[in-house]
């Protein structure tokens, strides 16, 4: 079994941002030189989330207004964590849990077995300060 | 390490569909013969679900409504993906990112290790067309 | 590859209840005793969910809160599953599907590999009785 672990850190312009990290996926895919297995993919932060989906600027700004509206507001008297803590960042920890925080890509026959729309993107939900994603691949 | 990678292809009748897909799991993990170690299901589109859940077709009407009704209304006109790129289909996107792509199933002593009531299923938000799942089993 | 599978039984006081596995989780990763690899989280019940994020009262008042109020309300008579088979328990179903049923913890360099915030949780969605969770470690 050969193993490759990467990191990459953000620190997003704005405070709720999509970026596509597919090329890497593909990175630490090439890293631990793997042609079957995976690449786990997982935000190292709670306010943040890594998922599968569509690369297009609308369906992105689809998901931000859907998480505002819909899903976890982010009204900040809204929550108990807020109040507790001092912090305003409760719905990012909402936003963290719906959309999930980690994805598993399978690779097969040297390459990432991807469906021919899915791109592999970070969330970030309270940006503006530095956070991380871990990968690790993993096979033979 | 052995593995096995295999694919099922759907074209559902109904738009919108939930399909339980353990067997194809279990013919997976036999396929690769391991004993200790996992199948991953990864739907291979940004529009569809792979989750664990009830084998209980009131609680998949219920799934299909809760969608509808709470989670992501089909309505077209009310999202930009759909204004930009002329498709309806921007609602099952968002209920892919919340009922998640893949699962990681277990495989112990040479058997699916879930639950008394877990089950494997297929969920399709945008059908009526091909769309493929990915197998993988990992282990020994 | 080594791998370990662990088990933890839950009988929780509430119906609804939240608790912080993590160490679970690394007594798993001891008895694997991998350096490089990762520990699956898995509950083994349809009615629960295991996920990440913050070890803070507050916030967890928040979730239960906000599965209540927001995501899918207890409410008995609105679910086609509870009246077809006479359970009461259909929004635990579909909380279960929003917060997920499983985790992947990354192991590198002999210890769980989190972010400084990230503790592991089961969730327990429809409690007062015997359920389960499942650790398996896999990796070298």
């Amino acid at each position: 079994m050969r193993t490759a672990t990467t990191y990459r850190a953000f620190r997003t312009a704005k405070r709720q941002e999509i970026i596509d990290i597919t090329d890497d996926v593909e990175h630490c895919r090439q890293a631990a030189d793997i042609a079957e297995g995976f690449v786990l993919v997982s935000a190292m932060h709670i306010s943040a989330s890594v998922f599968v989906n569509d690369h297009e600027p609308g369906l992105w700004a689809d998901i931000l207004d859907w998480l505002e509206s819909r899903i976890a507001p982010w009204d900040v008297a809204a929550y108990r964590h807020n109040a507790g803590t001092g912090e305003d960042n409760a719905a990012a920890h909402l936003r963290s849990l719906v959309m999930g925080h980690e994805v598993i890509v399978p690779v097969t026959q040297g390459a990432l077995d991807l469906g021919p729309w899915q791109r592999v993107f970070y969330g970030e939900w309270d940006g503006q300060r530095p956070k991380r994603v871990l990968f690790k691949a993993m096979g033979e």
